[in-house]
């Protein structure tokens, strides 16, 4: 967009900035950190549109106080292997890994831990969650809803997010597995790409506003929308609808957030149309966690994934394509690359930061 | 296939025929009841392809030997919130229930609960098992691994089965939300129907043996594979891939049951490969269960609920299309109507009844 060209920059530095950034609001130094952490995470994976690219939107609501910068968060039932929690309107990527935290101490102790959350905002990548389960020996599971873009099979309407689902599992030689997908055919920003590109978009992306397959991104943008995984009915559609609806029901409905179309515009600058309605609190996530020793031992599990991460890389390759890819590899040797070199910033982030930066008085660059 | 006309069936009648099938090779009564059950549940439900038109394949793997009509189940290991059941290679139909029962039993102790399922074999439909949780006031989850029918995205071999997820939701005036869906752009049944009736398949379903797209069906069934939910790689078929493998995962790998390839075939008649190697004992399932109010007083949420589907169901239809389709309700008023009319069977099906009748001295009609 910007004319500038891409520039690296140390993601120690872009955490630094950003932890700035929501102190400058009155974010608790502790959670500041966390947010600051799940943005890094995003960027060093290699997920461009979920890292740095994001904080002039949560610098937005949190200076329009629309985001409550010292939330705490409140349990709103509670047994042994289940909670809901209220996320006091906070910044989703400090109410997100606290809710996190408590699914994993749930399984902990029980076997298994699942925690609905409402009254919250938007989680960053929802990678992020599993990992952090990882990290403890746990399999963990994240998915949130989102912001209305996409049309329920046979539908003219936005009704739902993109609503990710995510999972990871460890493997012991092997790096781990880690799923993290979207249940719409192709993110939001693909179509908006397109469009200033000038170029149409291949069938089963999305709809116009009458609900007719559209290929033009302006069809798609201008009161369209995003299909469901699968696309129309003849490839499945009706499947990623079913998805979209178990994530915002499990996220929205159980928890006592909004779901559907009445979830909340994630930024300011989205021009969604609002609801004029409210279902609920915010929008909503869904945790879970599971001790692997309720299952197996450890290790031999451990091992049995280094197994079938080795089958799997070992498939033979479909002609004229790359061969198989471990869910996970692109993230994990982006972030490897990354660490190394920098994070690639492209003229308009850059912009961003330095709008933030001037409005802040806290330097970028 | 065969020229004889469809017929149809009161439901009760084709339950007692599969009871006494089954108890004929010495599966207990009670056991026997439960798997007619399951298999009652796909037709009435007008999943064709799971009910009494499978009996002959469970009949043919009961006559070999190769399925244990006595199983008793035993626990591998549990927490309040986990447990792992090896099935002692009884049929899944039995199997499945029984496991199914102790995923909520736990639910109901601790929350939520979470049981693999090791040494069994196929299970029927998915939606059976959260109906089953449904009648208790559970939110319930069932997903099992199955024979090699997927490609994995950029592979040229068959890896993984269709792996379905299930999952429902209670409404209170409104019915249940059901979800029960492959994880395979569709099922190889479809492909052998483009087959017989000479006609091509759409782009997007299968591959050929070398990973190439494939339209013709004879390309898919020899030597092809199945493209899993999303197609190819701009339509999301990395995303279907995933989902495979986080079932076949949690199903197979975590379950200590073969997994991915290694998966033996369900029906002598399918001319699957067998593998030469096995990782683990059968195929592996995954059953969960959530107590309700261990997130929201139950009430609010099956009001909740209600609300969601009317709203999803007053969604703008797209142009062309009957509108949105509330996941369940196809099932749902099919098991209206054949309540009432009957189970409708085909020729094919009906010589296999009458084969088994002839075998067994049990009579059909």
């Amino acid at each position: 967009m910007a004319g500038e060209p891409i520039r690296t920059y140390p993601v120690e530095r872009l955490r630094e900035f950003c932890t700035r950034v929501f102190e400058s609001f009155g974010v608790p130094a502790d959670d500041a950190r966390l947010a600051s952490d799940v943005l890094a995470a995003a960027d060093l994976r290699g997920i461009d549109s979920h890292g740095v690219a994001r904080l002039h939107a949560y610098f937005e609501l949190l200076d329009a106080g629309l985001v409550n910068p010292r939330a705490n968060l409140r349990m709103v039932r509670e047994l042994p292997g289940t909670a809901t929690v209220d996320g006091d309107n906070g910044l989703g990527l400090v109410v997100g890994p606290k809710a996190n935290a408590i699914a994993m101490d749930k399984a902990s102790a029980a076997g298994s831990g699942w925690v609905a959350v409402c009254n919250t905002n938007h989680f960053g990548i929802a990678g992020y969650y599993p990992l952090q389960a990882l990290d403890r020996g746990l399999i963990g599971w994240a998915m949130t809803n989102s912001t209305k873009f996409v049309a329920p099979l046979w539908g003219a309407q936005r009704m739902l997010g993109t609503n990710p689902i995510a999972v990871a599992f460890p493997g012991r030689d092997e790096p781990p597995v880690v799923i993290d997908l979207a249940t719409s055919a192709v993110p939001y920003g693909k179509i908006e790409i397109a469009l200033r590109a000038g170029k149409p978009v291949p069938e089963g992306w999305g709809i116009d506003r009458d609900g007719r397959p559209a290929t033009r991104p302006e069809q798609i943008i201008d009161g369209g929308a995003l299909l469901p995984l699968g696309g129309d009915r003849e490839h499945g559609g009706h499947k990623g609808y079913c998805l979209a609806a178990l994530v915002d029901i499990l996220t929205g409905v159980l928890s006592g957030a909004n779901w559907g179309p009445f979830t909340p515009a994630f930024a300011l600058r989205q021009g969604v149309e609002a609801s004029d309605r409210q279902v609920g609190l915010g929008i909503g996530h869904f945790f879970g966690a599971l001790r692997i020793d309720g299952f197996m031992d450890p290790e031999e599990f451990r091992g049995r994934m280094d197994e079938w991460v080795r089958v799997f890389r070992a498939t033979k390759p479909a002609a004229g394509t790359p061969g198989v890819v471990i869910p996970g590899d692109p993230e994990r040797m982006a972030e490897a690359e990354r660490r190394k070199s920098g994070i690639p910033l492209g003229g308009a982030v850059l912009a961003d930061l330095r709008d933030i930066a001037t409005r802040t008085g806290i330097a970028f660059d």
